[in-house]
């Protein structure tokens, strides 16, 4: 009988529901019985050009190894920032890559990531069909942005939701101590899409009414109008708690911390924010002269398996399988999604859609979904969002921190 | 019979332990039945002072109530940084002070908070005995910084640590993704007392380094022995993670931050810092211009009640208790302390001290349990603290998030 290989890539950004779907893949292929060799490429495309690859049936062919590895955050595999060429400008990294699919029997390629790594799902799965090539090209979502087209949302998301949910809960209880005029602006991952920040909103509880402000990169963002509601709130209460999108941008579309000491960029030619909430602080304090506090939540957001949703992790894994299930049905050239049935109770299906109608587009909240003021969210992103942070995992602890999987054959010198 | 009142406040920064104290004094206090009423004052002294306090005994009557309150993070009858004048520039505060005690027919005072706090206490048992008042006034510690003399360690440290501990296990998976040369930044909260960074080492396991490096305040830090050193792991990995304390100090004594762009101070005079870990960002990068990135964990370090130490949460609860028997046995004027019998298995005492011997003073790790090289700890600093990080706590979440004691009485207008 012919060879079934497969490879698997993680790629982009990490987070923690990533290895949930490295591990529904390698379970559902060792459950097919239809697989000699599940490799992974180390590093993603960038390293499978260097030949780094490691054979993932033999270190996961125990159910607990495979249990921990769903449970542990990051990349098992590494990632790359690597931006694949078009075939018409370098001819030659295709035929490299597909000589060493050639060489190991591959027929099936699952790459986990974001939407540039779906760029690379397309580029490959459209050079395969251009030479004839059987290899079935998928890509699995990931992201805690929440902002790829054509799922209903992404795995990854509702952890990183409710990692942001639960941390502006104990920053609004932290913050509240005082009887003083007091403002705290909370600064949340999300370039262009306030999916994370919105999701602040879920700390609202009966006990709780932070975050009294939203801001979001859908709407411009207006210093005066800013102040104005800061002012407004202070009528009614001393202490104010803000969430913040990093990506907010002034009338003028320009970021709020381009002033910036220096400006860095990723591989892709993205500019890296990192002060609005410093910004923003100042400019609190210039103005109200009271106690001001900015709080960046920084890769916490993307990395606290501690707190992870157990709804998101659950998805991440199952929609890995669903990926072997349509690539062993012969699609190629798809990106696996999520569609949601119904909210009540809440309900997704695993589906697939063309790679090209997702790669290199960008999934923002719709601006019905933002309050007329600009400045909160409505019912619906708040229904969208809840059933997404639903349930807590079981991390196993030794010596007082989390066990996760190692990953010591990261370690480079 | 002659009724039986007390106070109980809180005062300082807040914890996630702290509120397992009030827990165990109000536990204490109903469980011995010799007090009428368990008042908190609000806002500790000053919310006093304004007659703002309420009734916890009514309030915390039933073990559910308690044990939720055992597990809610910051401070459920908030804070003040307040210092109590001394009586001689202002004896009217004391008279009103003591004015309420009798009108309340109050024989105990309970003060828990860090060093400030203890000042308070060591004044108002002072002023007592100078007028004969029969009223015992007992500290219990609190603080994330664990800088308290005279006890092995703080309540609310054990947490932090924890935090740090598993933050920075996540942050170095995080990390370690790309195959190029990184160094992740990570400042710590700490003053002038570098335990809670310290307490990052115990993120290290079979599986993960981090950190390579440590930095303290208690050891002046030199720019070019840091950039050595870093050059230094260079030589055996790609991937650097640097873990340090806001507070660390140059050859002059002068903070590395002293030139961020505005400087703020608490009401107790002391400089706020929060940019140590920008300004190391910055010459890291200018010297390797490699990628570089700082995170500041900021004040989930101390409000992470998510992620608690169960030994932490346990003795604060039993250090609240012993206090109450503490009073009850006529002592005044002290602070409670916890006394390490023995590390293996770990055991401790509780006990208590004169406060004057702790009030305004400062612990710091001892230099023999910092390396030669000043940037790691020694085998002697980890065994101390990796019991105080222990065991972990059952959250009760609601709707995906921690559900935490009402503190709605603290929303002011």
């Amino acid at each position: 009988m012919k060879k079934r290989n497969c490879f698997i890539g993680q790629s982009g950004g990490p987070t923690v529901a990533i290895n949930a779907s490295l591990a529904g893949i390698i379970h559902e292929c060792i459950k097919s019985q239809k697989f000699d060799h599940v490799y992974g490429m180390v590093n993603g495309i960038m390293g499978l050009l260097e030949s780094r690859y490691m054979d993932l049936g033999e270190l996961f062919n125990d159910s607990q190894a495979l249990e921990q590895l769903k449970h542990s955050p990051a990349m098992y595999l590494g990632s790359c920032r690597y931006k694949l060429p078009n075939y018409q400008d370098d001819p030659q990294t295709y035929e490299i890559l597909f000589h060493t699919f050639e060489q190991l029997h591959i027929t099936d390629f699952y790459y986990i990531g974001g939407n540039d790594s779906m760029d690379t799902v397309a580029k490959l799965s459209a050079y395969a069909k251009s030479i004839h090539s059987p290899i079935c090209f998928i890509g699995i979502p990931k992201t805690i942005d929440n902002d790829l087209m054509g799922t209903d949302h992404t795995p990854g998301f509702g952890s990183a939701a409710k990692y942001v949910a639960t941390s502006m809960l104990e920053i609004a209880y932290d913050s509240s101590i005082y009887k003083l005029n007091a403002v705290t602006i909370v600064e949340i991952m999300g370039r262009n899409a306030g999916w994370l920040t919105a999701a602040s909103a879920l700390a609202r509880t009966q006990c709780n009414e932070a975050p009294d402000l939203i801001y979001l990169p859908e709407v411009p963002f207006s210093t005066q109008k800013f102040l104005d509601d800061i002012r407004k709130v202070f009528r009614h209460k001393k202490n104010i708690i803000i969430a913040v999108s990093e990506g907010i941008k002034n009338e003028n579309g320009e970021y709020l911390d381009a002033d910036s000491k220096y400006t860095k960029r990723d591989a892709f030619g993205h500019v890296l924010h990192s002060g609005t909430g410093k910004v923003l602080e100042s400019l609190v304090y210039q103005e109200f002269k009271c106690k001001v506090r900015s709080i960046e939540l920084n890769v916490l957001q993307r990395c606290a398996m501690h707190i992870a949703s157990k709804v998101d992790l659950e998805e991440s894994f199952q929609i890995g399988q669903a990926a072997v299930q349509t690539s062993m049905e012969g699609h190629s050239g798809v990106m696996m999604t999520f569609q949601r049935v119904q909210n009540q109770p809440y309900q997704v299906e695993y589906t697939y859609k063309d790679v090209l109608k997702i790669a290199n587009l960008e999934q923002r909240i719709p601006v019905e979904w933002i309050n007329d003021e600009h400045n909160d969210i409505t019912q619906e992103l708040y229904d969208y969002l809840i059933p997404l942070i639903q349930g807590e995992v079981a991390i196993t602890y030794e010596n007082g921190i989390p066990c996760y999987s190692n990953i010591s054959h990261l370690r480079y010198k």
